[in-house]
């Protein structure tokens, strides 16, 4: 078996990071000979998560098949999140917790998906499965994953299984999750050193959906007024992104972590499908969606139903 | 959780049916409400299968969202191996052994692939994994779904996990398998008193192949020329359907199982992808094809890439 690389997806967020990490680590346990590398360089709530445990950042790849003929994905499925060439290497496997959507294979291949609320909560089935012990450092990486997809498990993602396993993972790396949680959390919401664009952009995420592009970010804060005093520019920013990169539609989801209420600002069009998912009016390019925290439980299988409608 | 149904592809094989069985029962011990269906009739083989084991058939569907919100399925994801209202129904689960390919979900779901030489290998593997007892009947099941797949562990699809739980089945089921298995694939083979269409339609499935629709038929058999003699008759159903169904090309791989040689015959167009995805020919409408016995391992992938190259 020659050398592959383990990566989750663009704009990588703290699961595909450590999902990467985590799956590399359980496969060459299992005998393969894997790299876990990364499709873009940690954000802040990740970089807090790598020094809190001493951990080194991911090699940033933008291209595969100039190192192997064959990779594993994790944390992701969909062509438009993955590597640039994804086309022209073989995916031997997946690890994943979203919907499939444009993920064709020549071959038979590994995939194991459950809608649980974090990738790392997969992987960890996978480690138990296979009695294959877990060690402490990584047991912090993959518990951070888990409250990072999860808002410290309070999205409507999160499921029995994911609390479970927290709780399991915070013993083997002896921590208290809830203070190290909030921590974790509210180091990845430091809005005002960035730029918009580098707001879109942290988190965002391509769809298709019904011929159209349509792009989703989503930002975490404490207060929906710092996102919100600078619409203007955020506008801006986003009507330019949709002009370089051909998306119809830009959609940036800010979310209160704290009171888990969430405002989209709707750039582009349609925005007919947008009204029609929530079944409310966009006034000021706003929607108000309170309860709303998960882009992929709340957002987009609602988009993906009103387009196809 | 309202009620789910789970089943196998079009043109069921001995696999499909029992993949059914087999994850329904494993679905319903794990607290899920669900019912085994087929979309067809059984054929000689299975047939077999259920007499030996005093095992009923399966209620045959044509349509699911009549009944169900919600489905499971086993042995195949391609939409158009399914069943004819996939697309109002959704897909929950699905455990599989083949290649991905234009199978979309709005929903995060349940989805278990693994490259293994039979479904029913990788459905054993759940029983395991969630410490549930397989009976005595449906491990002789399971072991001749196996032995189906696989033709008595000879196909290059066979892996050691598929040896492995073949001889781990045979013990709970307390069976000969290799005396049992034979039996079987001859029952699977009684060619003489079927119509072309019927030998053609049993086992065939339908691939998108570059914007065109391959149909690949196979025929097992003991005796090449037992298929060879009725070569036109053959070719003149094979038309029909081509026809009738808007199949561009049709491939009928007549599949020797006692040497694990085959022939393929070719009806329709585009030919020079078959040529350039086996190096050869086209003589006589036939191509030989010494060693092949797996269409999933050693047909379809080789098409595949000639479509798109």
């Amino acid at each position: 078996m020659s050398k592959e690389l383990v990566f989750g997806h663009q704009n990588p967020d703290t699961d595909a990071i450590v999902a990467a990490k985590a799956f590399s680590y359980y496969e060459n346990k299992m005998g393969a000979d894997t790299e876990a590398v990364a499709l873009g360089e940690p954000n802040e709530e990740t970089q807090f998560v790598l020094d809190y445990f001493d951990e080194p950042a991911l090699r940033v790849i933008t291209k595969a098949s100039d190192e192997v003929d064959s990779v594993m994905l994790v944390d992701h499925n969909e062509p438009q999140q993955s590597v640039s060439d994804i086309a022209n290497v073989t995916v031997s496997h997946v690890v994943d917790h979203h919907r499939i959507s444009g993920f064709d294979t020549a071959q038979p291949l590994f995939y194991r998906a459950e809608p649980l609320g974090c990738c790392s909560t997969v992987i960890y089935k996978l480690f138990q499965e296979n009695d294959i012990e877990i060690p402490a450092k990584l047991a912090g990486l993959m518990l951070s994953a888990i409250i990072s997809d999860t808002l410290l498990l309070k999205s409507p993602t999160t499921t029995e299984t994911d609390v479970a396993v927290v709780k399991d993972l915070a013993k083997i790396a002896d921590i208290d999750y809830e203070t190290y949680g909030l921590a974790m959390l509210k180091a990845g919401t430091n809005l005002d050193s960035k730029t918009e664009k580098e707001l879109i952009d942290a988190d965002a995420k391509s769809f298709e959906m019904a011929g159209k592009t349509v792009r989703v970010a989503q930002i975490n804060t404490v207060d929906l007024d710092d996102v919100f005093k600078r619409q203007a520019a955020l506008e801006a920013a986003a009507k330019d992104e949709n002009a370089s990169n051909g998306y119809d539609l830009f959609l940036i989801l800010a979310t209160n972590i704290l009171d888990s209420n969430s405002e989209l600002l709707v750039v582009g069009n349609p925005t007919e499908p947008v009204e029609q998912a929530f079944g409310k009016t966009i006034a000021n390019n706003r929607l108000s969606l309170p309860g709303v925290v998960s882009r992929k439980k709340q957002v987009v299988p609602q988009l993906t139903d009103a387009f196809n409608a």
